[in-house]
């Protein structure tokens, strides 16, 4: 019972193959290879239109990167407080922005609002040089909450970015669990709500090191090469970056270990609620993070499950633990088992 | 025939085949799982010592990352005029560094002297704040131009950098190749010669991305982690770098794709010499710079060998290339077929 | 009637007439001069033990330059949420740390506590790499709503950023007004209370250009020279900043600029209670608050004072400005008069 | 006899008396002040049109944070080989463009051709990202080497820099001791040469602290108060600056100042001529570089002359000191006495 995170798990089978597929004979480094070129075009296609896309090693890199491309001295780079970027990636956005300050957003449900926004803003008025200017806005998409920004949302938050001239920077390491949550495509998901770069992570739906930079703002991509070699992060043999992509889209291979993730997750969730039990956000995509009691926590640890205990802050007074509750954080990926799903809620239900 | 470079070669068979072997079930991510600790313990083998090793995405990262835990505000990092932390990294090393100055020493042959370094050094007189401090040296080994150093010009040359108490750092892109040469072993190349931090590179050598800071200094090492993360090269699903280097050490395999690669690289020098040729600095690992007519570069093109022209600079004059010759570079690698070598050799021969 | 700032008022008699009186001659550059040596003795005079001085062009660069001496690879420096370092500095303190986060601790009077600390410590345990690393803990000194530690809540904080074995800084911008509040030593208020290093500002309170690094940490103190020339504050002609400092200590004169600063706060501060005004936090230093009806202002302003609304957060409902209430800033100086004071409560009492 | 540099001299007359004429009364903080007004508008009457005019602590900060406005991720910055960008600023540049790196450019005599320009140019082609990316060009005037570019000379290095779309900076330290000298007009010697950025340095010539950053590029010019606020050097008291600049155009002082600070380096020239001596290269501002007896740089230190032994690189054999001679560095200012002109040629002619 393995629900510690979608890191965890290996790369999908077709990825594999790709990797080996791709493997024979001679191919031109550092991205000028044939194959890295098929792969961009495949995202054209996703994206239906022009985009530029860039390798990157980690989601790290890829959303400090992006970020970079668009930094500023003094620059305010406003976030979700939870917000990988800024609670997990140990200050790579402050430093690839040399010296960027991530502004905290706050909502309860890892999302926030367009007003939120606007009022965080506020704290930045145009010409004031104390505080700095206003450098770019980034959102999660799926959030650390495991919810979903809807494509309207988006706009609203872009809207208000857009009306202090700056970007959109969507982190996208669960860019595929969050499409599928959606229904709706690529596009409306990204630049047709206003988002202007994105971070296309890959990795935790069935790669095994595959993430990128991908640009709507064509202008803003034009010497971005130059951000990505100086962090260190143009792969010599990029093909197998391609490789891993070539195999994760092949026949929307993608969608569907998205889809299973989502899927076991959803059973997850209504197994939990058909016991009585809770879960703290509304589970949208491929994280749940159920309120159950510290002995049923034994229990599962007993049982081998691997899942961690979660900080549950700000949570309204009904949903947050009781004193002998805990809030746990499950995540599932395209090799979680349903068997395992089973497991887990055979486990809670049991009675003793 | 192509000899491009190293890095267009795939990963070897036991590469791929170790990748496809460690692919199944979950693990740790983040570098804490325990094929990791294995491949670790193996670092320690080699080396007949422990060390502290973190894998990174990429050389220039290695570079740049072990040059950043020993920087220094105003500091000075001493190293070849054509190494590639000087000329081919898109100033990473500077940046890591917070702002580090690559000083060049220079020497004709890819290599510079404990003589050459200490008077470069005087010019950064202690204490003086004006032009900042010693911070560390680099070597590459093998060199830019193909050359390597010996245990014992390594050892003066980090007399040089302990007279000033700052650490030496070796560039092993090319490890595996200078240390078949040398026929020492890997702790005779390294700690026992006074380097305290080295880059091993496994990249070009037959895996796709394994690449690793490795310190002797522990100390040093200490706090090294955040510096690797916050240039966010901390790979998540870690295990697959992991298992590249398992691939890569199992039976001596690195050694033998090393030899493969100087073997080739030998043959290709011995007869060029045999033809009357000669190349531009001695033959010692797996890059060789013949000096041909260009019309024997054309022919060679014609008949479709990749390889490029090189500036070679400061050569003596008997070696230099005449006004209708010109200077290539051509690196072998595991990949380098016995028949590329005949056909290059066959092709330069042809008169007419 | 001028409460603007106290960076309005020029410079003090005493400071503008050390200028004239050491500008004659020839006098060593860069700090090597014999009057900085004389003013770095005062200093150990001053604070009862030897301790490192160094001279830097502003406030916000003897802020961040301190924070860098003790920076690390994604490191958490805790501050107040309306410290001047988190809110009007533009990113310096980023900037020089390489990348460093601010995160705010917070409570309503510019002040946090120990408590407050320890807990937003604890969200950056030891030894994870995602969040990075605690680095340092900053507090103002008097802080941006004009309260002022004591001694023993300085050593409170002190002992937390001990446990977790960083330094404590103090931004002392308004040292002097802090100091003459709290009637104790400068030792007691700094050193002595487990402050590490200081940013000792001169220039609010009667210079125009004296602030100093002020290291109790004389190890931290190594090295700092090269932050400082890297960030450009290394004046060539420094005698003329230890000439202001020389006037400023002279007979115990920026104690007495500073007493008469507080001393006007005070005034304005009865007159406003006196009125049945009320201020939004204690004036314990040279800055006030009052909390005044906006018809009031309006009448202010047409009389030509300068002040400053201010966005007065988490007030307590009782203290809060009310719908047709506003929240002024207001600065008192050496150079402000008890005219001024007296005009000030006249038009504030002015009924009509 | 003080040659050791012109900034141990003290502010000039001109200079003091308008720091103490506008000390009085209260002025708004942060370079929004009345008489920071005027002085930018006596800027753009120097320059014969619009200039934007930031004042900085030190020339070190005008020089690095004038390449930081126009720093690019991987960008070469190229410069003498003597600059004091490359050789006195510890790394201030490197930082303040967040890792770039300075290219030296050689020749003998403290200036670079156009042509030498180009050659080291073209090591960084347009598009590739390995070697990163041409940022900017920056020369001195006058130059280490006491030497004067010709408008001319300026016009073709601009040329070379615009051909590759970057700007040209100049780090005019001794801007007036240059303009004495070539008796062209401020314009003439900048924006009309093409320079687009300019460090205006009035410290060495009669002010205390007194430097400035001029775009003749206004579009550059937006935005750059964030970086120099970022940097700490945005002066709370900026009046005072501003104060300085007025003493220093009024009535022509400054070059006045420049004029007599030439003349007395002209002098020694002259003198050392006539005595059958040398100097290093041609003394055509306020610095001359003497090749004397060692015997003779003994009997002047011991006739209390301050002055500083050279290591003169790269002089031609006919120039070059020969066993027994040094080179030494003498630098004239505004303070510096005829008489200490005499004593030094009268030590400098005794025979024995």
């Amino acid at each position: 019972m393995n629900f510690a995170s979608d890191n965890w798990a290996g790369a999908a089978p077709a990825v594999m193959s790709a990797l080996s597929r791709h493997n024979s004979g001679f191919s031109p480094a550092y991205g000028t290879d044939p194959l890295t070129d098929n792969v961009c075009r495949k995202f054209n296609d996703i994206f239906e239109r022009e985009v530029a896309v860039f390798f990157v090693a980690t989601g790290t890199a890829a959303n400090a990167l992006s970020l970079a491309a668009y930094s500023k001295p003094g620059g305010a780079i406003f976030c979700h407080r939870d917000s990988h970027i800024q609670m997990d990636e140990c200050n790579c956005p402050e430093f690839m922005t040399s010296g960027g300050k991530l502004v905290s957003v706050s909502s309860g449900d890892g999302k926030f609002t367009a007003d939120a926004l606007q009022e965080a803003m506020a704290g930045f008025p145009e010409g004031v040089v104390h505080q700095g200017q206003v450098a770019s806005v980034s959102i999660s998409q799926a959030t650390e909450s495991g919810t979903v920004y809807t494509p309207e949302e988006i706009a609203a938050i872009s809207d208000v970015a857009k009306s202090r001239s700056v970007p959109l920077h969507m982190d996208g390491a669960r860019f595929a669990n969050a499409l599928v949550t959606l229904g709706c495509t690529s596009a409306e998901m990204t630049w047709k709500s206003g988002v202007d770069v994105l971070s296309f992570g890959a990795t935790k739906n069935g790669c095994w090191c595959a993430e990128a930079v991908v640009f709507f703002d064509l202008e803003a991509a034009r010497g971005f090469e130059y951000f990505r070699k100086r962090g260190g992060h143009l792969f010599s043999k990029s093909r197998f970056v391609a490789a891993q992509f070539d195999g994760y889209f092949e026949n929307d291979n993608w969608l569907e270990t998205a889809g299973h993730a989502n899927n076991m997750a959803s059973r997850l969730a209504a197994g939990i609620l058909a016991q009585g039990g809770r879960t703290a956000w509304a589970v949208e995509a491929n994280e749940l993070f159920p309120i159950v009691k510290r002995s049923q926590f034994e229990k599962l640890e007993a049982a081998g499950a691997k899942l961690y205990e979660w900080p549950a802050k700000d949570l309204t007074p009904n949903i947050a633990p009781a004193e002998d509750e805990v809030c746990l954080r499950m995540v599932t990926s395209f090799a979680t088992s349903e068997a395992d799903v089973e497991t887990f809620l055979k486990v809670l239900s049991d009675e003793e």
